[in-house]
């Protein structure tokens, strides 16, 4: 080696750690408890050295870079062990009216989104609702050409039943006096016949038809804005639930050009997406641990709002009708055959008692020929039979299950939920202590954009299930809330360890990626109102700080190297 | 920076360089002319740092490692600037049959190629021909069930005509004595009615529609083969013309799993491939300069052989057609803009002088719009009627003009081509002294699968117009050969140049990735014969071993990095 190159070895060290201290750090420890330390190390590749405790020395010397904690609370990046990433970017790249007032206050926001956004062919987003603007009527597309006129414009209402269009969009649809609405639809009329600028139900169809579907820009886009959703609110890990192949292509865009900063476990949509991703079997991890193909994602059944999910006997609000499957018990059985064979994790929405009492027995088959570490993961299980806790007790034992919850859920749908299943099956419903009795690993989440991806909302709802209301008093089937340990495992090491990432990330523990945040609040002891309204101050992944809340508009996405 | 740290720099140095030496080295200089050195320099990293030339010191220090060239010639890494990749890897994975003498002959190879490979449900491949083994008649099923009866067999004829199964194939496709060949086709049968074996023309559809598609794991296997059919030539680079999304998965496969040894500048199949696989645009450079998506691919016309290439006057030898066009000259140029809207360089298959000179046409027209340096490629450009060369000249000036050739075509398909246009088309026929006279830069490549991707052999046709055989004496239309420096260029630099990468490969120059070659014969003095014959000694892509003639089962796939 030349003196050159010796010279620009002294300036440029290969290792070049960085200590941060004065901090009150927690995390799940090894042993599954948390474990407390006043300082933390971390390499050059963003990788965990040591964590230093009371009563141990921090090191003064042998670091090169040093971050004053300011005696901050600081967690392991939190983890969403279920979102839908595009869905969630794609509800934030369009015009959101939920918290519009008045016509005037709506059409003076659409003005504005107009003005930003002159490259954009059509001018999508939702959340009005007359009544709150006491309007007495619908809106009218009249009123929305006033504002815009030079492209379509086509919002929906907060119900998601009637969609509003300006003069454009009905154009589009070729929408006219002499249409006729689709059986199931309505099309709002103005005294003379023509159409008013409303449809309704099915007769939204027309237009929707002709709204170009998203470009890969578009894709890009809503990527970004996905990504601050998560870093913003501490998450520095997501499991994207229903990749499609653009999807895919979208974030491996992010990571070729370096702006991939959320961590993504991904599984596919379905058999043909995940193999067209993953080909033989899951992908590698990419671009260092924040991207990997897991498994793949089935949906089972429907939800309980709309009374698709599948029960054992009827809906207590309408007896005629159990729900309904997407797939027999053999077609399942047959595409997790088809997924495991490959090595792919398998993961299936389930929501009704009758889903996850299929799912289970067909869990359990597949355990016949598909052995090892498998960790199935069961996403809502949201009602199960308690009869059935047996069977996930052996799956949970033979190839390992998890339950990816939502913990928001409960409290969401609570009144709905009382209202579908009646009294005698609440027991069983959301009952994430049973299930972590009965040796299922709970993975804790949001289904974003269904949720906010909040993990603090959920975190104060799984230890209280009381809503932000305080509703109800003591709580809601309160024997089946978990500890706060349990909670801060399951948004953190257990949530990693459902998408066998827990080597990876997951914890702060040498060897493991550097992903942490600094918060305002202490989950293991402040009220669940406070844990609600906790303030993410900084987040950091694999060593790199990408969000900072002092400088909410700093650098692209906000994302920032660690200074050298 | 600890004590401990800086003893792991100094016996790990981050700049460990190569010398290698005592070689006859040649490459395109940055003037376009032969540069030769006798000694180089690279670092860890795979860039080359210096050239050392005649009366230039080699330095005998400031380096990790030498390597002895042992006064062996060194180019650079040829590149092949038109090929199929998974389309020669397929060809590959296949059992050949072409090189049997005896129907025993063959059915003893195909025995043997069952048994090493048990686990493909179907046995493909061709090149029989029953008038080599002296047959008198077509093989039946009967002898193919003697050596495989366990599943399908289905070999297609050396002519591409007639395929041959095994009953498990006719069993497949339903091919019964009550079966009715399709129009077009024949069933070749036995005495009693029963099918026979073979399938003629349109009848193998029958069974062909039964052949399963090619399983992710498949593509692995045939890339492997593809790329070692690449670099044991001397080829360390290849432009892919017309990938799919199932292609680009499997190079990324290859990338991420760090088996991706030669550099693929690839050509999305159409505007859906294309956007899919590259999304806004063009991909950056991936996995250290290995791939790229640069473009599309379009397909303008046919091909000679099968009259489907597009003349301006008919055919010689069928005068009731000239050829057909897949586009009109409006959709070509939609096409051609919207990928160029999106900077996606085109690549254009032409083979007539009619498709070419549409394009050309089409190629000024958009130049009015798309400006700057897209080096729009022809790819074959087999037919140019002298009169459009002004066209030519007027596109290389204003946005750049790459004639993409394959001069193995020239010795092929001389008779043939004779045949098709008639003595007085023959001036602009295989033109490539034309080309680059009139300002396009050559790309030399080989169309593999359609002949094998063999440089060599391209590179004596191109500086001879003589064919293996010696034919025509003199040289055919021997004005339009070009000199040795020209074909070197053409399976170097200006194919680097072709695909956007002379500022990473493609030459041996500071900067640029040491991918290199050491052969047995110098292309700048031997005769075209002997250029024919030429044996690749070693090849090196960004300063790794990739294949040894020394060790040809050596290593993963024959690769090696250098010795640490």
């Amino acid at each position: 080696m030349g003196l050159a190159a010796l010279a620009i070895t002294l300036t440029a060290p290969a290792h070049a750690d960085t200590l941060v201290d004065n901090i009150q750090g927690q995390t799940i420890g090894a042993d599954g408890h948390v474990e407390r330390f006043k300082a933390m190390l971390f390499d050059d590749a963003g990788v965990v050295k040591a964590l230093i405790h009371d009563g141990e020395k921090t090191p003064k010397k042998g670091f090169q870079y040093r971050i004053d904690g300011k005696g901050r609370i600081m967690l392991p990046g939190l983890i969403d062990a279920h979102v839908h990433v595009m869905g969630t970017g794609f509800a934030a790249l369009t015009l959101d009216l939920s918290d519009t007032k008045s016509l005037a206050d709506a059409l003076a926001k659409i003005a504005a989104y107009a003005k930003a956004h002159p490259d954009r062919p059509w001018l999508l987003g939702g959340g009005w609702n007359q009544e709150r603007w006491n309007l007495g009527r619908f809106p009218t597309a009249a009123e929305l050409d006033s504002v815009v006129s030079d492209r379509p414009v086509w919002l929906e209402r907060a119900d998601g039943h009637a969609t509003w269009g300006n003069t454009a969009a009905l154009k589009a649809g070729a929408v006219t006096a002499a249409s006729v609405a689709p059986a199931g639809g309505e099309i709002i009329r103005l005294a003379d016949g023509a159409p008013a600028g409303v449809l309704v139900d099915n007769a939204r169809g027309l237009v929707d038809a002709k709204v170009p579907p998203p470009t890969p820009r578009d894709y890009d886009a809503a990527f970004a804005l996905a990504q601050q959703n998560f870093y913003r609110r501490g998450l520095t890990a997501v499991a994207d639930m229903g990749a499609t192949m653009e999807d895919w292509q979208t974030f491996r865009r992010a990571g070729d050009a370096n702006t991939l900063y959320v961590r993504i476990m991904v599984y596919g949509a379905g058999i043909d997406n995940t193999i067209r991703i993953g080909g033989p079997g899951p992908t590698p991890w990419l671009y260092a641990d924040r991207l990997r193909l897991n498994g793949i994602k089935l949906l089972l059944d429907g939800a309980l709002g709309s009374r698709g999910a599948w029960l054992k006997a009827p809906y207590h609000d309408r007896p005629d009708t159990r729900g309904l499957p997407n797939f027999t018990q053999t077609q399942l059985g047959n595409l997790m055959s088809r997924a495991a064979m490959d090595n792919y994790q398998i993961a299936v929405h389930a929501i009704g008692d009758e889903a996850n009492a299929v799912l289970l027995g067909a869990m359990e088959n597949l355990a016949q020929t598909y052995k090892g570490d498998r960790r199935w993961r069961i996403e809502h299980a949201q009602v199960i039979d308690p009869a059935d806790w047996p069977i996930a007790e052996r799956v949970a034992k033979s190839v390992g299950l998890i339950a990816s919850m939502q913990p928001v859920h409960q409290t969401s749908d609570r009144l709905m939920a009382e209202a579908r299943l009646g009294p005698e099956r609440l027991s069983g419903a959301y009952a994430w202590a049973s299930a972590k009795a009965h040796g299922a690993v709970l993975a804790f989440g949001s289904d974003t954009p269904v949720e906010l991806p909040d993990p603090w909302t959920g975190f104060a709802a799984a230890i209280s299930r009381i809503d932000e209301n305080g509703q109800p008093t003591g709580g809601w089937q309160v024997q089946e809330r978990v500890s706060r340990e349990t909670a801060l495992a399951g948004y953190t090491a257990d949530a990693a360890y459902a998408g066998f990432a827990e080597k990876r990330f997951g914890r702060l523990a040498p060897g493991l990626r550097a992903d942490f945040i600094f918060v305002d609040t202490d989950p293991m002891t402040a009220s669940p109102e406070a844990i609600r309204k906790t303030k993410v101050l900084e987040t950091w992944v694999g060593g790199g700080k990408v969000w900072d809340a002092a400088k909410p508009e700093g650098g692209a996405a906000g994302a920032e190297p660690v200074k050298k």
